[in-house]
């Protein structure tokens, strides 16, 4: 069957309400990924038995129609658009044997309520005679006034105004609904900024466009970190985005009465109250740090940091550095401390690390769907999002598994020097790599752009074992190994985003929402059972009216969308039944 | 003859240099319009013997090969790539009877010097190990802190940082020409956010982009000149160009011994002297305001402005407001003041408008190139621009006489109107409406967003005639009358752009260098003989090293590329022998 019959098969069962037959389509271990378009979750259904549950609880409501092939199909491959009763949405099949293997749907917008853009942007001054007619200016100003007197609400309040809460905020701009985002420093972007001085993007420019503007085509193809910050900034300005810095989200708690959030904000040191419908923490996926405590740290004479205050190697030029932690963060820093001339420079390994060189990822991993080889083959940013969506998270690894074969044999010499100079490398419990590593615990890998060699050649030396305590001058290890020490930078990493929840709202509803991120792998730091999809992201929680939103550039990109149609979809009051919730993992 | 045929043949009498062959080859009133390819300045050559003259002159140094068709060639017309010995060209060919009508060569980039995007763009990061290694950030400041300094001077100094400075200077960026652009405002953008404040653009956002980073597809069709200012800002600070506020141009005199411009700024109330190769004059197209000496001035007790400090309505309710002029910003300001409450507008008209509905202007002008659906045909901006380029500005009021036929047929009833209300309206001396009037004299034209209707109903009164001087509380015409005034706002226009060559440089090199903008169309304003492209923009002038810049965004944008290039060329030695130059006109 080709996959232009399957459509046309599918539609058909569907149209007339044939649960089994539109299941039967599928190959019996095959796998629809839902984005928001059935479900109002995101969600990916395993076997047909899950699919079958699935249509018999939404297909009343989402009355799918017009599927439609995009573009040229092949025979075991397509996309395809579609519609459900409220919106249009966009699907990409892959057959096996006549029977889908993997199906993909995901909504894209909904009907009625389409983002004003191209031949229905607004006109921008409207002429004729208007007593009274305000400018555009005036009305940004009365706008803000208003916000900040109370006297008009943001539908949904952001807090957070990184690249996810800004990704965020400029959908929902474009959908119209009425957002605020809230940032702590005094500028957008110094999120990127106020990191160590030697911070790039690891991702390469393709993979890091924001919605809607994307970078020019000489932007650099690893961004420096006041770079993005600088773009980050006239975003905001540029998308016209309500938009508070030096704005702390103080508390907030969900009145159920109302169905509103009380939420007190410290904006530049004047306590204020909003009350949002909803809540967005766009604090970081990578949550709050996670600082150790060290035994004898206060007595200790040099500096002890964690890496997200460590503002580079500047200053430490003679002087003895430890860096805690063997992940990007703890690379950068050290190789940075040593190029400001740092006498000794000692990273603590305490777990192997996923070592990939940066060069084997963009021609491994990232270069066909985000280079400028994939851009020129007329793969766009938002086809390259869609294709990677495509892909059910259970078959990424053993996807991923020969490029990492492959990596490991092209650098075997890269490798073979780590080892030799005593650092631990892995490619995860089950050889998947990075990506895999990234969605399970977001964290535990390093995107090498130089440091490995510098530890290969001695010039970073290397610890292992436990920090039993600090003296006046050293790190003391549990065998009572001392390392003379000035600086101690522990790059140990964040917690989970629901932290955030403790910290802002309650450690009972953190509890009720669980742990964010994650797929449930069965894996270290990534406990079962499987749940097929980042717990908690950009979909409904425990908590009604709370989201969690974040990621990296791509994921602040795509996910955005499907966030800011479930937010306008209640907004509009258009049915939005939700068809599953995770079940809370792992309580903290 | 096939446009792909004549492209054969001419490539051929041109390599073994035939000029007569290639001469030939043209239609005895044939057309050769070139952008800095052939002839190093912009110039169109008029019928076979002014094309022989050049070729004799310039063949030799530009070597062209490599005649290309790009796309799909009609019978008659035809996009073609070329090479030149030092560039890459691109070009456009529309045939008559098999021979050229108008053929258009354009230069885009310069071999060994293209600009880095795409595939070439920088890395971003260094990768390995570099001791001492500078983040972006410092290396910009450094740079910030030389050229301040005077250790680092600019190549070329652009005064005016407006959209055509703007524009030049993301260019000059690209190429890595160092460039400085000094702007006496405090902020970029603020020579739009200053101006009266129910400004929109009149042009459409499809005509309005700046180069690199497209508006998003949002944009409102007639942007808010706040909107306008903040993406300059931003651009100005993405683009990373080097960029000085609060800095004004005191005085510039070129030094003949040394090449070099000996320029003093005024930056924030300090003195300091900069040496660049290059002077760019990009201080508008319209030059200084024209503020009219009038009798009685000093002893007028109402307010008396130019339209360019004028801030807009507000205040100026129940008061008696007249606005001198009839153009567009007198008419926008004129509503405004009507929109405000003022107890009675009056606007003196002066001498014949030409008057167009901007819905018309959108339908029957720009609609080809500049629109949603002329994107959706597969006419990108850059298209649109060389596709507008490749008319000679001979042939444009031909063209556009159907279009004023049609225009004043479609909005008969408002020119009626006007007629009834005694307002004048013209389309130009030959009808060629209001683009012809725009090339010719930058003004006379008023794109209608809806004062005309309010001329019509009486609501902007109108008066005609020379006035006299003011009285204490009134205009006084030249017949007596009297018009009570709390307001005079003249709207009176600007100075041709070398007015600022002669308040920055002096007389004598504004006098050298003549006018700048217009045909020489021997049509009032704009006075003959026909010199077939715009005086001394864009293009090297009388005065070695003084260039000027300027125009609206779509020329800011289009000869910014062209203006760039020649500078590159000049600092990378490249020969750009100059086959002309304008001999001068009408000098002030």
């Amino acid at each position: 069957m080709t996959a232009e019959r399957w459509l046309a098969k599918f539609a058909a069962a569907l149209a007339k309400n044939d649960i089994d037959g539109a299941a039967a389509l599928f190959a019996p271990g095959g796998f629809w990924r839902d984005l928001v378009a059935f479900t109002w979750t995101i969600k990916t259904f395993e076997g047909r038995a899950e699919v079958k549950a699935m249509l018999a609880a939404v297909l009343s409501n989402a009355r799918p129609s017009g599927w439609t092939i995009r573009g040229a199909p092949s025979s075991d491959e397509t996309w395809f658009t579609f519609e459900t009763a409220v919106g249009r949405g966009l699907g990409h099949l892959r057959l096996r044997e006549g029977r889908a293997w993997t199906l993909l749907t995901t909504l894209q917008e909904l009907k009625g309520f389409e983002e004003k853009a191209g031949r229905t942007r607004e006109w921008g001054t409207e002429h004729g005679v208007l007593p009274e007619r305000k400018s555009w200016l005036e009305k940004k100003i009365d706008r803000g006034n208003a916000l900040l007197s109370g006297e008009r609400q943001p539908y949904v309040l952001i807090v957070g105004g990184g690249q996810g809460g800004i990704a965020l905020a400029a959908r929902l701009k474009r959908l119209e609904v009425p957002a605020l985002v809230v940032e702590q420093n005094e500028r957008a972007g110094d999120s990127w900024r106020k990191r160590y001085k030697s911070l790039c993007l690891h991702d390469p420019v393709w993979y890091d466009h924001m919605p809607y503007i994307p970078f020019p085509d000489h932007w650099p193809v690893f961004s420096p970190k006041d770079r993005i910050g600088d773009w980050l900034e006239m975003y905001v300005k540029v998308m016209d985005l309500d938009y508070w810095t030096s704005t702390k989200c103080v508390h907030a708690a969900f009145d159920e009465a109302k169905q509103l959030w009380d939420v007190e904000l410290n904006r530049e040191g004047r306590l204020l109250s909003v009350k949002p419908t909803h809540l967005v923490l766009a604090t970081g996926m990578s949550g709050m740090p996670n600082m150790p405590q060290i035994p004898g740290a206060e007595s200790f004479k040099g500096r002890l940091v964690h890496s997200s205050t460590h503002p580079g190697g500047e200053g430490w030029r003679g002087k003895r550095c430890v860096v805690l932690g063997s992940n990007n963060s703890a690379h950068d820093i050290a190789a940075d401390l040593w190029e400001h001339g740092a006498e000794e420079v000692t990273m603590i390994q305490r777990s192997p690390t996923v070592v990939v060189r940066s060069e084997m990822l963009m021609e491994h991993a990232w270069g066909k769907l985000y280079s400028q080889a994939a851009l020129e083959a007329g793969i766009s940013t938002e086809l390259a999002d869609l294709t990677l969506a495509a892909t059910p998270f259970r078959l990424l690894p053993q996807m991923q598994k020969p490029v990492y074969e492959e990596i490991r044999k092209r650098d075997a010499e890269l490798y073979a020097g780590l080892d030799r100079a005593g650092f631990r490398t892995h490619f995860g419990e089950d050889s998947s790599g990075l990506h895999s590593i990234y969605l399970r615990r977001g964290a535990g890998y390093y995107i090498d752009v130089g440091a490995s060699q510098m530890i290969i050649d001695g010039r970073i030396k290397l610890e292992h074992g436990t920090i039993d305590r600090l003296s006046e001058n050293a790190v003391v290890f549990s065998g009572g190994k001392e390392l003379q020490a000035d600086l101690l930078v522990c790059a140990t990493g964040y917690g989970s985003m629901n932290g955030w929840a403790a910290k802002l709202i309650s450690k009972e509803v953190a509890d009720k929402v669980g742990k964010c991120w994650g797929l449930g792998s069965d894996t270290k730091y990534d406990p079962g059972p499987w749940v097929g999809e980042l717990r908690n992201m950009w979909k409904p929680t425990q908590q009604p009216n709370l989201w969690f939103h974040g990621g990296n550039l791509m994921q602040s990109r795509h996910y955005s969308l499907y966030l800011a149609l479930q937010l306008k979809a209640r907004l509009e009051g258009i049915p939005a039944p939700v068809y599953y919730l995770d079940p809370v993992h792992h309580l903290e």
